[in-house]
């Protein structure tokens, strides 16, 4: 693989909100682009700017010295890698694959292991920041697999975020991701319960925010999807079903390493509460709904 | 009342750790400060600077145009405000009561009831921002009664703190409090749970903590009190069984008012645990201990 950006060509699937911004960086970089991905019509801008296309992930597999995949849910990872037309089967010797779908650390393992066997790395590395994130390339990018292959797309990783550290082997990137979500279930619930609160005992929750939003309550969840609540701007900035899949995982994993996360729980059970009464399309600030609908 | 500082005289009961910096700060600016607390020996600093001393609330009410109180329970507040020796019956005309106490709205609204039969107003006006906040004067209050009376003030909440907001009637400020303790309650199991997933799944805190504090997850329960988890440090910035105190009043008011909030319950069970396990001296990061002691 060469050095300068026109010497390694990169290979995306999952052109969604987020994985065309993050394509988008790749080619204004310089890389040549390969792109696959369900629905065409969301890899038209970048075909426009001169990416290639390609039939599925062998064909493109072939075609890449990197391949980056932004797919929605475990099973579209399995099949995308593992699959009989997947990149696993077909990468070319010496390839990097690299994961940034928020998904299974266990299957991150296997997939890793499978890539091993055929002297391909696959690397894990979901991502936080959401779509300004990736439009502004300021992603949190949370790293696991093989340290060397690390090293060696480091600056590609460079062309779509900011704060990039490789967490350790196959899964620790989906685990540090997972981490990430945990934090972020209870205390999206906090922030829902404190401005219900305060608008239930008659105060002006804006006034409240503002009073409590410099002190120890502070932060990303209260301080920007707080104000969205209060706006009744429900809009997904990342979306409740992708959220659930998420910290079903995590609890999957929490189980599976015998660490019982009650807040975790709970949570999860409430934003499964809010799916059920047609909440699915929402983003997480969503939840405010259910307290004070 | 006047108003420079030397024309108003100010009278502060409960010289604890937060109080003794607020008095501080009042002396400092000038004003005559009149003192009694449960403990004489916690105002020999100020003492030695000029303070009076007075033995209880009676007495130190007679003397004082304006009367701060920072105590611990709503017990005590009671007792305080209106025991028999209390300052409501005590206080000079045209005064200005002020609890700072974190207490319940309820009794916050009985006081001032009380207060205005004998034409004494009475604020609550409880503040965050912990023993740093008081000593630094950059307290966020969050203030409720009389709004003409809150202007009388105003410059004497300057002097401790920084934001500082009328939040509306009798009770208000206790209520703003409740809903920045209820965010807190819940994002703090958030971050422990998340820290411990880390610990328990083999990354290293640390890493995960740098890599996702920038982002949505990130705030000051996240980036100050998680650091202090993995630090091993659970020294009192703030007290547990304080928090406890805070979560039950939450707990009482939110029932009171009809509002389900799951997160509230479950969040003061934890720390109920935490105390019955020996950790009622701990400071509120403590929790970490349960998960991942």
């Amino acid at each position: 693989m060469g050095t300068s950006p026109q010497d390694v060509s990169v290979g995306f699937i999952g052109l969604g909100i987020m994985g065309e911004a993050m394509a988008g960086h790749l080619q204004a970089a310089g890389h040549p682009l390969h792109v696959s991905t369900r629905t065409k019509a969301k890899a038209d801008r970048l075909l426009a700017k001169g990416a290639n296309w390609h039939d599925g992930p062998g064909k493109l597999a072939a075609a890449s010295d990197v391949v980056i995949t932004m797919v929605g849910y475990p099973s579209d990872v399995e099949e995308v890698y593992l699959g009989k037309d997947g990149l696993v089967p077909h990468a070319k010797a010496g390839a990097v694959l690299i994961d940034m779908t928020t998904s299974s650390p266990n299957l991150a393992v296997r997939i890793a292991a499978e890539g091993a066997k055929r002297g391909v790395a696959v690397l894990d590395a979901p991502v936080s920041g959401g779509d300004v994130g990736a439009r502004e390339a300021r992603l949190s990018i949370m790293v696991g697999g093989d340290a060397a292959a690390f090293e060696r797309v480091r600056t590609i990783f460079g062309t779509m975020g900011k704060t990039i550290m490789h967490q350790g082997g196959p899964g620790a990137g989906q685990h540090t991701k997972m981490a990430n979500q945990i934090v972020i279930a209870s205390t999206i619930v906090g922030v829902c319960e404190g401005l219900a609160y305060a608008k239930k005992t008659g105060l002006d929750p804006a006034k409240v925010l503002e009073n409590i939003g410099g002190g120890a309550a502070g932060g990303f969840q209260l301080n920007v999807l707080g104000a969205r609540m209060l706006k009744g701007d429900f809009g997904p900035g990342f979306y409740v079903h992708h959220f659930i899949k998420d910290l079903g995982i995590a609890l999957d994993e929490a189980e599976r390493h015998q660490i019982p996360l009650p807040g975790l729980a709970q949570a999860k059970g409430l934003f499964e509460k809010l799916a059920a009464n047609g909440g699915r399309e929402l983003g997480t600030q969503g939840l405010f709904t259910l307290y004070a609908g």
